[in-house]
């Protein structure tokens, strides 16, 4: 559109909301003897609320062509999650949409860092066109560390050139958290570009530096980077705060920091803080639920509504620079809630543009997004990789094993081995390449998985996403790493030569098209399986499996080209 | 440049910077042992400030290849003015800059609606040439509403296709205050089409709209409307802030509102307010400071210095999307006031971009703006007008007389007129319109402005600065009048046919190239020489009779056509 037709445009649409905010004619829709958030006093006000062509027109005394009578409800701005990996959902944007509607979320601020290092620049395409339209607004951040080291074998690399066209699309919000601290304050050129491209756009660059404080800590904001998720207390949080950046404080499936981090949600911090769940899985998701529950839990723990209402919208559409969004005000979009109560927040119904896409618990139809056939099929047949054979994960020697330690990702050096022993609980681990057939599969023994018989796959294995797997013995593994490779993607669980659970994954292998609910019983199910096979109980053990691949890591990993010693940075 | 080069450049300076953030190389300069305003705590905080390549590198501890021991004296972010008329001031922005300066103003917002009533998207262009390279950053909001009225005679209409170009500028932020409501309100399109254009533009559009509430308020925000600087109560304000608009606290010459805002100068309110001072003259800026004297006085009066601090830089810097400014933290722009105390901000230095441009009572040389010979000219001839002549100021009949009441803007419309009464203080008013060569000549009685001889005249009228004169006799008003024209602007008296004093202002007719010392001196002679010919006692005699032409103010007014009625909107 033309700028002049869209500025016309825009004065008519502004005319019909001013001839509703002056009362002159009805609005579209009046919530009547509403509460609700007024993140701008941060208090709750009443009044009338006047609702017209997608947005708030007015608050006051209003009469509407609809009206619903809100006495002893409260309205909320939509909320608004400040990062997010759709991925770590595996389920599709769309579906995902689903899943977080009835929870009140009318914004998630997407970093497809996941895709992106199956497909690259085509997967944040992929990401762009699967979440064109949705009735929830999804903002993308452009990865910033695609692979995470040089060492990864992922299926893309991304430099500034690469990512620099995606900023001219209206939904791309800026650059995604920066992992990469030491390039970051080693001066790394190719870092400091894709910093320096984004501010120049005047986009926002989002921070991942977890511990980092002190003089370090100096470099790596000075160097443009203005927030973080990674905080796990209050000390940490202020620190990084008082150095400027905004504190996203996370609740995911795995990090919990909410606890920690209640005292930035008081008036003398809260404006700097916003909520976001990072990865949060689908069986999280279905029980507990998404932004919701971290307003729900911060308030239960003292912290006032209004601004734990804030920190969940406004604070992160400010930050974002996402004009007209959070706030229950005129000429604000009309993203809101409906819920009982601050302190139960039973969300009745959820309205985007003034329109509901949740009431009486349905979601209301919408179309899924239109995906270009081309890259639709890319996206579903991301593996270029021969299927393997037992004699692909032979070990040559004996080589140091990889332990794990329950309830955590990091791992440490134990005795070396030559051969699986079930008795000390000594698997073989494997890691298969599978973006660029280079036929590179790296073999090990791991020590702690648990399992007495059979063996496990999956294609999630962070944050290159080859194929991982662990077994018994090398039949069962390589029937469940050939199952990946034949449903181009997902999580295989074989004993004895037999398939016993799987969950296929085939958009990137590592999501799947299907209603979130029934990923999760497929999920539920393997793990079930893995455990009935001996799996050390208590612990996700694809989730585990996922981590140990990701050199990042202390202190051993296993990659395709062999095993790594992070501590060291060298292969064994 | 390029985007590339732009990307490029900016990562080598962010190299520099990290390196001085990490010590791993002294920082250009260090603030020892400082304390300084933290805006994002909101608290008072301490360590050793690094600057180096015109940015804070971090806080911590740190040497430097000049150091500085800051013990016992405090570093405050550089203040920012959000909304100025540069115009009021009288003086060029250069001089300007020189009076503000040693009161630690790094930055001013200004609306250039007078100039741009003189001369159009001239106006505006000369302002931006006359203010690029300053020690003090100038950044323009685009004049709203040029003419005031259909009504007003003024050198230039200005239309949303005039100021569209300007958005192109670096340094034009938004649209300026929107006085028209009853334009906005009414849905008119060239009104609506100069805010929706702001706006998809990413800009931000300031408001004015003293008084409005309610309904009427909901429509002025919902059309756009972010900000308003025109609150006079604390009710007032919290309406607008509870609407979404940012608050700017404003302390002018005459309109004073911090006192009547301190309770929104708390945890609660702070974070959407800032300070402006709006139009402050000579002598206000000479005797009483800039926003150093808004901080001050919010101080004295309770605030919490770094509330106030804040209020003063940080909220306007984010408000107008002013990125990398308002804060001392890592990676902000070092401009920074060096001050004894909060309590008596005593100014000891200003650094902008991490040189000091005011110390130890002086202000640092810097090169005037250089000003298209072109503009420069059009700029000191904005005289279109013949010199005019006793009988061109004839009066028929019996008219009302105006009504002026002491210490006020509005006037009243008093029994009629045909003569001049010395006796009754009715004296003769005329306005000469001067842009268009049209030869209108309004011309009237008025009552209240108490000379007994001669006669003043000033080409400063708003807002159509066209020449405004009163006289006890037609001799010496012509001899006011005519002199303006042919020094193309300023203010005279005469009395009994000779000069007795002047301040000539040529630029546009409204402003002077000399400092503001000189301007204020001539100013105070001026008005001595008017009191001494009778003017009332205690009111300004120009800056009463500059609003003398301003037809939005209630009840009587006098235009180039004529005696007008402002109450039923017609001419007499």
């Amino acid at each position: 559109m033309l700028e002049k037709e869209k500025t016309e445009l825009a004065s008519k649409e502004k005319q019909r909301v001013i001839k509703a905010a002056l009362g002159e004619k009805p609005a579209g829709l009046v919530l009547k003897n509403a509460s609700y958030i007024n993140v701008f006093s941060k208090k709750i006000c009443r009044g009338d609320i006047a609702v017209e062509n997608g947005v708030f027109a007015g608050i006051g005394k209003y009469s509407g062509e609809k009206e619903i009578d809100l006495s002893g409800k409260i309205v909320l701005p939509g909320f608004i999650d400040a990062h997010l990996h759709i991925e770590s959902s595996l389920a599709s944007p769309a579906e995902l949409a689903k899943a977080l509607l009835p929870h009140g979320t009318t914004t998630i601020v997407c970093d497809p860092h996941e895709i992106a290092n199956v497909m690259g620049a085509e997967g944040i395409e992929y990401m762009l066109e699967a979440t064109e339209g949705l009735p929830i607004d999804v903002m993308m951040m452009l990865p910033s560390c695609v692979p995470a080291t040089p060492l990864d074998e992922s299926g893309a690399v991304l430099c500034c050139d690469d990512i620099a066209p995606f900023y001219n699309h209206p939904r791309v919000a800026g650059l995604a958290e920066m992992m990469n601290y030491p390039g970051v304050v080693s001066g790394d050129e190719s870092v400091l570009d894709k910093i320096s491209f984004a501010e120049n756009r005047g986009k926002g660059i989002d921070g991942h530096a977890p511990g980092v404080c002190g003089n370090g800590l100096n470099a790596y904001v000075a160097a443009g980077i203005h927030s973080d998720h990674e905080c796990t207390g209050f000390a940490e949080a202020l620190e990084k705060l008082e150095r400027g950046q905004h504190i996203m404080i996370r609740e995911g499936t795995a990090a919990k920091n909410l606890e920690a981090l209640l005292p930035l949600l008081s008036l003398q911090y809260e404006d700097r803080c916003m909520f976001c769940c990072d990865d949060r899985h689908p069986n999280d998701i279905l029980k507990s639920g998404h932004i919701d529950n971290i307003v729900k839990k911060a308030v239960a723990a003292g912290t006032d509504p209004a601004i734990a209402a804030k920190a969940a919208s406004f604070n992160a559409a400010r930050y974002f620079g996402l004009a007209g969004k959070g706030a229950v005000a005129p000429g604000y979009k009309a993203d809101f809630i409906i819920a009982d109560s601050m302190e139960n927040l039973d969300i009745e119904a959820v309205y985007k543009n003034g329109v509901p896409v949740y009431e009486n618990k349905k979601i209301a139809d919408f179309a899924a997004p239109k995906i270009s056939s081309e890259l639709e099929k890319k996206a579903l047949d991301t593996f270029h990789v021969e299927k393997i054979s037992e004699k692909d994960l032979s070990v040559s020697g004996r080589i140091p094993v990889i332990g794990m330690i329950p309830g955590q990702i990091v791992t440490e050096k134990r005795n070396a081995a030559e051969k699986i022993d079930l008795e000390k609980d000594i698997l073989k681990i494997a890691v298969i390449e599978r973006h660029k057939n280079t036929g590179h599969i790296g073999t090990g023994y791991i020590n702690g998985f648990g399992l007495k018989k059979g063996a496990v796959a999956t294609s999630i294995s962070h944050d290159s996403h080859n194929i991982i797997a662990a077994g018994t013995n090398d039949r069962d593994i390589v029937l469940a790493v050939n199952r990946i490779i034949e449903t181009k993607g997902g999580i295989a669980v074989y004993d004895d030569g037999k398939l016993v659970a799987e969950l296929p994954l085939p958009i990137a292998g590592i999501m799947s098209g299907e209603p979130i609910e029934v990923i999760d019983k497929k999920l539920e199910e393997a793990k079930s399986a893995a455990f009935a096979l001996g799996a050390n109980p208590g612990v996700d053990p694809f989730m585990t499996l996922s981590f140990m691949a990701l050199p990042v890591i202390s202190s051993i990993r296993i990659m395709p080209c062999g095993i790594f010693d992070v501590d060291n940075w060298k292969f064994i």
